[in-house]
């Protein structure tokens, strides 16, 4: 039987949508303007980027040549007034001194960058060592994992959306810690990324020449997405966690390649683990329970979230793989299902 | 301004499509699949693969699943009575054994294969080594290039959709020869491919090792695509065309990059020249006619076929560059593109 | 102060050594032939390679063109008499038909396959899916990592080369668990690996187009390097270990990436611990411990096995990352350090 | 037979030699010092690198930890007093500066750059868009190419090291303008280059996720190489060449490969050709007339320039093809190769 994937792109009779993207010069930004080319009901009224200002988006990316026809403004809120939504697609630090002028102008702010995701100023300061400038607007910003918030992104004023990282780890450690299959202590998340997740950035350590054939973990022990994903968990479950963390960078454009190491609690078996998953995510279309492991391109350029699992007899451990697109559900395409819940359609329209 | 793309992608009152995929296992296969699932107004009913039967879709691309549900069955013609359009996806060679066989039976059939795209069987044979079994069809099939051929595609039974390489040449070529602004002879194609364009298929040659940081012409002089270059640019401007032709696999997955070199006959401008171009394909949603040179990434995962241009003063000849997705505009972009010709659709729907 | 390197590649008065590869066509037999061109002071008499007699070295590898002038015998044993070494290049399983031939006629042979690591019949079958056809010779066979087993490769008639995923999860973890800085429980070892690990072979899953853009974890809970690592750590350290391990395929073409997990027993500092490690290889040429966390690159082409660590509080964890060069380090290279301990050269003779 | 490649790397009773590299930051001065710890007849004294002063060749280069124990220093002439031989490393713009100060000083130098490969002033002025500082030591400069001008490098102050382009490119063209087999006109130069040509250097357009699955032109009609390949052909040939040449960015680290299309003067077969070739080089240890056409891989990291041919009928051209390392033969390789000439060493001593 063949699925009519294509009723996510009709036209409906809901009322348009306008939108406009803060930092619309980055690769989230970009997949932002791709991922609402699709969209009739939703309308870009302006992007912004302070350093492109002068410059047409199809300027930095051709590929939307006669397709988006829109300059880059300045990154200004007080011309925003009245917008429905605006997605903040500025790097950490940044975010946090535009969106308290965003929010009393504009409807919704969907915020891309890591300001708004730590409720306590000081863990903001201690990972992104600098001082939070807008540190009463913590409480109010909804995390923003539709698996995990969904009414609260419903009535979100600000919602902040995940990490790359944070997303890739705890969509497949959920169910298990909250179904008690692992235990909450000595877990290892070994993650890999592609060098997308880095930004549109010059740097000696993000050319071609150094970053081809090679790889490198970086930020042991002091990423900051570490305090997101543990702040998350503990929150979800009520139970202190306590794991391990490195990031690599792998010569791959897209994608976020998890592998978790976690001690089973009760004997299981893999069938009855992953019936487990399933039926935690049985409302959840983008979280995909695999029979196989599941591999990067399986969802590069979707909104996917794959998990895998095995059990390592030998070690007593559940090993759990969880691949996405780190533009994708990491970034762009999560924020667009988060707009979808906000705007009480279907959360998987024009995404894939 | 913001251009309304996503009206491509409208629910329509349109009667249903419905269509098969013969030899669906392959990447052009695949790509049609994936630019099916954004048609609400087409309907899979068959796709099959003769090596894959037993398994489903998502056992070959797991990035289907969850999307398209459908199982590979044995490529028999007399199983697909009735169906509106079927795409061939199948190797050279085979296709011709299955399209005779097929043109009684359904409305439609759009071949990607090379078998139907040369007039004279002699021609083929010498090309690609075999002799062709179905010839009485060769003067039957249209040469599917829209932006040549509309017309003829419109009403045509058998469509040969054009090889990646030409596409790719002749697109670029076409208005200089026929405005008479650069010699029919002297010309020189240097091609670069991606590496999909060889199939999904196991040898030494394609794996990863052996293709990665490295170069390699390859079939110099007997490429099989010459002939349809020549063929098809020489009845087009009823002129003898003299050209160098080299292709070369380059380790990227997608795309082709053709770099084009031709004497100027009369003095022009870069200016001159660009308006000629634009004017040519003022009318073909898909040929872009770029104010700088294109890249590749300006054009994959698109239809776009991107064309820039240069005067070299010193030598007097016109460089032309062109980019193409192999598998979109080189492929199924442009099947589906030929698609919505023959059924009176707008050219370019659930196209990007 | 520069440092003399280029010394290694001195003429000596000794006596040339004479050798020969068996199955010189894959990756890392034509690594040894790479790395021997450096020497003059061994002759490789023959190569053989049961699939390409008829052919030369250079028709397979034009890069040795002018180098190396040598056609590819078969692999058969009885032509070897006399030689001084033979390097067994063979995949596992074709090895142990080989090698009990060789051993009576020639001096000493290094094997690069898994054939010969095992000491039990029954785990080898069990991992490597066939019987063993040499049982008799698993005890003789010295496992040939000179940092563990100089002394006995000295005097080796048959050397089991290592594989190159226990070469980069042994050389970290060997000073820790014998200085007992780590628990012997718990561990977690999670491994990348360049594609021509895999060997010069054509496989759809090893094809450029699904190799790249792509990373994907294979045989976890089952690859024939556990029981490798396992019992070379247990004899090592007279201790019971208990890890995981997951290894991954990554789009780079040489290299393996190993990060480590492992509970500290005793609090110590990074500098503690690096100061162990200084001393406990203050005698291996080839294991570098290295200030900042390595990176594939520092690696790639040479002989050294690169080891970084980092003590992360919060999990009271030490996080070792290893990089070595699969064909080098990891075979090749490694196999030829084997050669010069055995010949009684510099072990560092003509390997950089 | 084997062939004794190894006694390349020979101690020799040679006096040593003194060597400096100014500007060892980048790839070019990396490779040269690569190279160099293959020779114990040289000893490195100074490497400079203005902004990496107080850093070693390691913290740069961690490959080299270990083997070179050398810190950076400035760029400065004056301390290199009395050095036998310095290679210049820098920039185009920037060698200028710093070589009339430094050949008081010093006994020979090979200046990597473009600043002494050119005669004119004017024309430098033209392609490299500054003023020349240094043109009383154009006329003195020797173009650096061992194939072309061997007896006037072995005398030379100061050799000019050829492009990367330029070798890839005059190499092949040179036996079949000098033999008259090709017209001097009309000749097609199609080359791709790895992003290790474009030096050590941070820009958004050489990052991973621009370059990556991309291929883009540059510089068409304006490359600074376009002279230097015309004035060297020409002054070869006493000719006049014209030719278009449109080089190309690939996703490779390393590597140039030039395809080359040129008018046929008198019939030829083409092994009359090649053999015309192989006479004509010879005594060239570097440059291989092949049989098939070459790729990139027959030559990464070594310093050959391999080179194979085609006759197209159809368009009575001959297609050449060209590849050597950019960084090789195509820059360190070749400094490497002049200096052993210079210094009455066999040619291809502790070069591969």
């Amino acid at each position: 039987m063949y699925i009519y994937a294509s009723l996510k792109f009709s036209i409906e009779n809901d009322t348009l949508i306008t939108t406009a993207i803060i930092g619309a010069s980055g690769y989230s930004g970009a997949e932002l303007l791709r991922l609402l080319t699709f969209r009739n009901d939703v309308r870009i009224v302006r992007v912004t980027a302070a350093a492109s200002v002068g410059k047409k988006v199809e300027d930095l990316y051709p590929i939307f040549s006669g397709t988006i026809d829109l300059p880059y403004e300045p990154s200004d809120p007080f011309r925003l007034e009245g917008i429905d939504i605006v997605f903040v697609a500025l790097p950490s630090g940044e975010a946090m001194n535009i969106v308290p002028h965003l929010l009393p102008r504009v409807e919704r702010v969907i915020d891309l960058s890591g300001d708004f995701r730590l409720s306590s100023p000081s863990t903001y300061k201690e990972f992104y060592k600098h001082d939070h400038t807008a540190p009463h607007l913590l409480d109010e910003a909804v995390y923003g994992l539709p698996e995990l918030n969904k009414d609260l992104i419903t009535n979100a004023h600000l919602v902040a959306n995940p990490g790359c990282y944070p997303t890739s780890v705890i969509l497949p450690l959920l169910p298990a810690l909250k179904r008690e299959i692992i235990s909450s202590q000595g877990i290892v998340i070994n993650s890999l990324s592609g060098v997308s997740g880095a930004g549109r950035t010059s740097a000696i350590d993000l050319s071609f020449t150094e970053v081809n054939e090679n790889i490198r973990a970086y930020k042991i022990g002091n990423h900051q997405h570490i305090p997101e994903i543990q702040s998350v968990l503990e929150k979800a479950t009520g139970e202190s966690i306590c794991f391990s963390f490195v990031p690599h960078l792998v010569p791959i454009t897209r994608g976020i390649y998890s592998t978790i190491y976690a001690d089973l609690k009760v004997p299981m078996t893999e069938k009855e683990i992953l019936d487990v998953y399933r039926e935690f995510y049985r409302d959840a279309p983008f979280v995909r329970i695999r029979q196989h492991i599941p591999q990067i391109k399986d969802v590069v350029r979707t909104n996917y979230c794959d998990i895998g699992l095995s059990i390592e007899s030998r070690s007593n451990r559940l090993i759990l793989v969880s691949v996405i697109d780190n533009l994708g559900k990491g970034a762009a395409g999560q924020a667009i299902q988060n707009m979808n819940i906000m705007f009480g359609h279907p959360e998987d329209r024009g995404l894939l």
